[in-house]
Parts: structure tokens; sequence; C-alpha cells
């Protein structure tokens, strides 16, 4: 199933998506129409979800929202591709030892076409296209070998960072984490829909031309080792998005930085695209 | 007023301190008793708050929560008392050149009496004696002259902090976040009862041996000049919990670490006192 987010009439609703239509799931009546409660509760909803074919509309009479905008946590795991860690090594940023995380704040969660701020105090806004997986299941200590289990589903993520910023402190934190910055879409494909999440092709364009071509299966931890080392630490629970690196090809990597008007495009087989268009800061 | 959350009969709700009583604040009516939802509509409850007196019960009948359990966002600076950035600079830790953030994850928010884990896969587990504070109003790009206005109320901190894991990878992430590292509390003490937050003193015992004594005077950075530089990057929202910095006199500096069975208790005139016990991870 494909569950997403969308806003059709003035209100934002959860719904699936099919044959290019949007069908309400609103009979769920899930509170708050929150993704995260929807997650939490989906062995017992996902037979009445299946069983429901309207209203549906059309993809293109609805926009598509951030399909989770409420997780607990928003967490990223850094130079998680060699060619990638390779290149930031150049940009002068140290390779980890081990897997290196920070926190994108739940506050810049973005829609998957909606507009990505280029902020007042920088010209150095870059893109990162990332495989993101949803957490289906509250779970500590989860083996590797139990770790796909707890996976609701997966979407493309644009870790989009402010280089300067990030470089201003080694933990990473602000220059994730400018509003905007965070879109993510252009749905959750559940995990049941996808054989092998690290045998997915990604590809990321600015303005038609591609920066970031790569397959999920270059990564150097893989989403059971990340879920196996986050767990050690710290209770994952329904909803929480994880971004899981990107690969080679950044801006920074090249000296060229976004500007006002580019158009950014993330693709990943089988789960579809976002593209977000840069704007000045309001 | 002190707001807090307490259990008593076996249900928690959100209460308020005095006279050695906690005041039941059920009838405020907020949704899921939760903190975020009532400071966010603060405005429009506050009197009807000032108004309820009963029921009311002794304080050493009920258990005193997290006044907080459910925020958007939990942030940390870092190195933010010079003594303390000498000391941790002693210990190979750089001393930043501006304000270092790092993300505490929401999961780690413990009760201000509750134990503390020392986590089976380390026994380098520390503490760190904090200030913090509760955003009341969602604010971008807030100037320090307006900052304390977005300040809901203040409250004590432990950054519980796992030493190797923090400094197994420069964001400081893993360490700062294993399940039970954040106890906050004992209340939320609200902005209008603390006259000046940068004249605050605080203390920390371990089994009753002093071991952090500090103003909240000594902070590098001030908490307008943290709300601020926050706010150029990030949306703040009611129920946000930002703790700011520790003073000196970590474990790690003279390394001696915590066992189980150790007490830890933070204290803060005016704001009241938290006391922790280190437990064996179950």
């Amino acid at each position: 199933m494909k569950l997403c987010r969308f806003t059709e009439g003035g209100t934002t609703r959860l719904g699936k998506v099919g044959d290019d239509r949007v069908i309400d799931l609103s009979a769920l009546e899930v509170p708050g129409n929150s993704m995260r409660v929807l997650l939490d509760s989906w062995a017992e909803r996902k037979t009445q979800a299946e069983e429901i074919f309207s209203p549906s509309f059309p993809l293109t009479d609805v926009r598509l929202e951030a399909p989770i905008d409420d997780p607990r946590k928003f967490l990223a795991i850094g130079m998680n591709y060699q060619k990638h860690a390779d290149e930031a090594a150049a940009a002068g940023i140290p390779v980890p030892t081990s897997q290196l995380w920070f926190n994108k704040q739940v506050t810049c969660i973005n829609g998957p076409f909606a507009p990505v701020d280029l902020p007042t105090v920088s010209d150095k806004l870059d893109y990162e296209a990332e495989l993101a997986f949803v957490v289906g299941k509250r779970a500590r200590h989860v083996s590797e070998a139990d770790a796909l289990g707890i996976v609701a589903g997966y979407l493309v993520c644009n870790d989009v960072s402010v280089r300067d910023w990030q470089a201003r402190s080694p933990t990473f934190t602000l220059g994730k984490s400018f509003d905007t910055h965070g879109p993510i879409g252009p749905w959750i494909t559940t995990a049941d829909e996808i054989a092998d999440p690290h045998a997915l092709d990604m590809r990321l364009y600015v303005n038609g031309e591609l920066r970031q071509a790569s397959s999920t299966g270059d990564m150097i931890y893989s989403i059971p080792q990340q879920i196996a080392y986050l767990s050690t630490v710290m209770t994952l629970e329904p909803g929480d998005v994880i971004a899981t690196g990107t690969p080679a090809g950044v801006g920074i990597a090249s000296n060229r930085f976004l500007q006002v008007g580019d158009v950014m495009k993330v693709e990943i087989d089988g789960l579809g695209h976002i593209e977000n268009t840069v704007v000045a800061e309001a």
C-alpha cells in the first residue's frame, strides 16, 4: 500500500494511492489524521484500509503533503556511502569510524512538492538524495536479523543541508535543520511492497541534470545494522523517520550550491519521486 | 505557577504545585493530558488554571512525572560554561567557536525521581546539571530583545551522558540519548515567577557529595542569545525543551563515572530539585 497525506477542498487527510488516484482514508477515523497514530495502530487498521475504495480523487486534483508530519524522531546517518564519504573528506569533514547519527529537527519536515527556502543567512544550500524508512513498531535492542520486521515502509527524502552552518559545529544540528529542509514523500510505500530495500536505484537531478545516481546497495551500514545500533541506545517508535545516507555527487563536492529557482528532483525506483523548487526565504 | 504531571490512583494528569500539595488540573480538559497542548493554549487557559483549587493531593501521595513528555524538540547546548569548556577540552573535546547544539532524543525523557539506566554497553555514565527552559510560543527569527517573551517556564534537567558513545561521533547524538537519560522536573516554574534566569544558583550532588556548583550567570551564551540563534534556523514551538549547558565538575573531568546505586541530585534555586538513582539496565 502507498500511504499518503493529502489536501483537497481545504482539508488535509490520510489516504492511499493507486491508479493515479488518492483514496480518502477518513473512514479509518484516525485521531488528528495523524500518520503516526495510523502506523501505531496499523495491525488493527490494515484490513479496513484495504477495503476502502471511496471517496477518491485524481492525484492531479490534490496536493500531496509530507506523508508524516508528526514523528517523535527524525534521524539521519552521515557519510554512509563510501564515495560520498570520500568526497566529504575532501571537503574537510572527517570520515567516521562508526555510524554517525544526527537529528534533523521535526520542524524541518516539508512536503514532497513544496518550496525549499534559500536562507537569508547562507548561500551554501545543498541537496542530498536519501532513502528513508519509517518505523512501525515500538522496539529496543533489535537484532539485525529482526530489524526489517519493525520497518513500516519506505520513502524518498532530500536531506537539504546548509553547508556553512553544518561546518560551524561538529554536531551538524543547525545546518541540517532549517525550516523546509526536510522534504519527504511522495508517500510511504509499505514494506511488504519492497522486496529488498538495498537494491533500489536512486537519482537526484538539479534542473534536469543528473547529479547523484547510486544503488541503495552501496550503503556502508545496512538498514538492519542501523536499526540494531540505534536501538542499542534508544526505543524506536512508530512514525520515527530515519534517513539512511546520501551517495556521492553533492553540490559542495564540486562547489556548486543551489540558487533561487533551482528544481531538485529525487527519485527512487518503486517509491516515486519528490520535486522541490528553491525559493528565497520569506 | 508550578505546572506538573503527576500520577495518582493509577492515572497520569496535569497539575499545579503549591503548599506541598498537587492540585489536579483535569478540569481544564486538556486533550491527552498533554503539557505541550496546555502550553500551546496557556493564554486562554491560564486564568481558569489559577481558579482551580480541587481536587488536591499531598505531594507525598503522588508520583511526579516528567512535566512534559511529548515535546516536538529536545535540544541542548554543549560547553556553554567556560570552566566546563576548559575541562572538556582537557578531556579531548574541542571547544566550539559558536553555539554548539545537539539533540537529546525525546524518548530519553525521564521523570524527576525515576531510575536512570547504567547501559549494558558502557561503564562511562556521567551527569550534567542544567537549567532548561520550555518554549511557550511558536516563533521564528526572534530578536535577543524579544527572546524571553517566548519562554513559558524553567525547570531542572540532568543531561545524563554516556561518554564513550558520545566520543564515538562528533555529533554526540547517541551518547546523549539513551533511554532514561533525560530526567527533567520536578515541575515547570512559569517564567513570571523567575525574575532573572541568569541569576540562579545550581548544585549537583552524587551520594550527597557536591560535584557541580555554579550560577546560571556564568553561561557563555545567554538564553536570549540561544533563542535568537536557534530561531534563525528553525521554528520554535510550544513545548520544546531546551537545556542551556552544564558548569564544571562533570565526572569525566576527574575520571569518576557513575555506578549502580549512585544517587544524583540536581537543584536550582527557585525551581526545586530532581533526584535519580542509577540502576542496571533491565
